[in-house]
């Protein structure tokens, strides 16, 4: 029997039918050769002039900025969809509200190897990538006007990658997103009922049900959420409360490294190369808002940083457009089961 | 430059970035052949047996139920969703909530011909079809516990349509699912402050600017709402203020049924056969809830139907599942200039 299940942080349902259930096998390999040949690839070493001067990199010692050298490295967006230069202002018109596109679009070029993905990644590579997230989230948040950093990866083409050769993405915005905003005023709302956090209570009873956990460290359990939108889906959060990804320790990143290679491994191996994206929701910083005056007072306390996973092997239709709940055919429970036995 | 555009009834921000701007010839044409041949297809006129038991059909007078002679026929889901039989009931399990998989999931099967798409169809056959949701609607909303039913359509692989033959769906929900919910306060909240209906005020604002409208008649205005997600998404609003779908005459069916048909030629030649998904938003029926009192009280007043048309050209990635945020690189201002002016 198909049931709703809500999402508390994101305050929908969604449907779980496993009268559709679909299992691993059921959803096509994928094999996502390189589009782009790397001769002709922006992101190679050597290729550096192909994109915008760099803004931040990873280097061998004594290499020059938009040199080869480096292991990571940090460019603008070509074809940005925000930029830093235009003016955050809002405007009227008539009807319509609308605001200029200030912010920040940028690419984290993720290796210097065309054909290496995360899932082939060395836990040390791993970390340096998720050094990388860090490093740029504290420096855009210097920008009192950014409200919001996004960090996401798209693999796959199916999960909107253009370019084949492995790179996450970095937005700014001069607003807090939607599902953001949402996720900080449900975690604001289960804070102030319970006097708890709605994540700690989460990691507390996915750890004693063990039914949906796919994989835990120290300090990190990776799980498919109770009510996860898309089959595979996983959820990578911190054991210990924090409310802020840009405050982990050296320490943390690899344990956290650890854990996402795991998940994109298991990924990888249980759908066969399926496409994905994941991002990561970490607080948004507490400035106050002139029609939301403490909104955000206390949300080092109610906020729960946490990296989601979602594999990209069905399609959203008009059901999912139109009502903004989700189908999901493949139960959370099944799908840990698979992802937690698969044989690297 | 770019710029965010708020969309009022959904409550978020479009990012319209014409940095990026893709013009029509920029989207790959897509060639949507059969994917499952007549012989073994269950829409099949002939091959009733495929298929559940039909629940409704338009008909060739003197033919039975399940067997040839149908021009439009409703059968329920072979792997339905939600089912009726599913007892609503809400039960928590400790941390989470669910309720039973409870509701309707049909398909109408649009046409017999195995070939024949709703850019191709009469005016006659689209008002049959469109006369076909509305008596689904009425009949479904005569259940108590249907707290909603939205009817929508996928067309194409990339817009989750499975089987290639023209059909819609209807899904009948327990609750009324976020994004209407969403509609109805946002509404709710535009009425109590002007006193006025919001798309009654769009209507009039666009039919004064003439920027972005596609096609009018009578009673029906297309065009690219302002703060479109997707590029070339169109609406198709009622000229005149009216809540509810259900009610409409056949004279406003048959108008309705020559603007959508116009909408999806023009689509079709535009962008050459894109994949598409259509949903109708229609007024929830004004029932009260425990836990929201007159909620729905004057829904008749500021609710305004409307008919989403959202082509799937561009892949949604990381920043938008992450963000709640869309990126949409073509104008709603230069998506409409083509479709308006493309020679059917």
């Amino acid at each position: 029997m198909s049931e709703f299940r809500y999402n508390y942080l994101w305050d929908t349902w969604v449907i779980i039918a496993p009268e559709r259930e679909r299992r691993p096998h059921d959803y096509p390999p994928h094999t996502y050769g390189p589009q782009s040949p790397p001769e002709k690839c922006p992101f190679e070493p050597g290729k550096e002039n192909l994109a915008p001067h760099e803004i931040f990199a990873v280097r061998e010692p004594g290499t020059a900025p938009d040199t080869p050298g480096w292991k990571i490295r940090v460019v603008p967006n070509k074809y940005p969809a925000l930029r830093i230069e235009n003016p955050p202002l809002p405007e009227g018109r008539c009807l319509y509200d609308t605001v200029g596109g200030f912010g920040a679009h940028e690419i984290v070029v993720d290796t210097p190897d065309h054909y290496k993905h995360p899932h082939n990644f060395s836990v040390e590579e791993m970390k340096l990538l998720l050094y990388v997230y860090r490093e740029r989230m504290k420096s855009l948040y210097g920008d009192y006007r950014i409200r919001y950093v996004l960090v996401f990866k798209n693999y796959g083409r199916e999960a909107g990658a253009s370019l084949s050769h492995s790179h996450s993405q970095i937005i700014a915005t001069p607003q807090v997103p939607k599902l953001i905003d949402t996720v900080v005023s449900q975690s604001r709302k289960y804070f102030t009922e319970k006097g708890r956090c709605y994540l700690c209570d989460e990691v507390k009873f996915e750890l004693n049900e063990m039914k949906r956990v796919v994989y835990e460290n120290e300090e990190f359990l990776v799980y498919c959420p109770f009510y996860s939108i898309f089959p595979f889906q996983m959820r990578i959060t911190p054991k210990k409360h924090g409310h802020d990804f840009a405050k982990l320790s050296d320490q943390e990143l690899y344990l956290l490294a650890d854990a996402l290679r795991l998940a994109l491994r298991k990924l990888h191996k249980t759908l066969v190369n399926p496409p994905y994206n994941f991002f990561i929701h970490t607080a948004p910083p507490p400035r106050e808002e002139p029609r939301r005056p403490h909104y955000y007072t206390g949300i080092e306390r109610f906020f729960h940083w946490y990296l989601e996973i979602l594999p990209r092997v069905s399609v959203p239709a008009g059901f999912e457009w139109g009502s903004g709940y989700y189908i999901n055919p493949t139960t959370p429970e099944s799908a840990a089961k698979f992802l937690r036995e698969v044989v690297l």
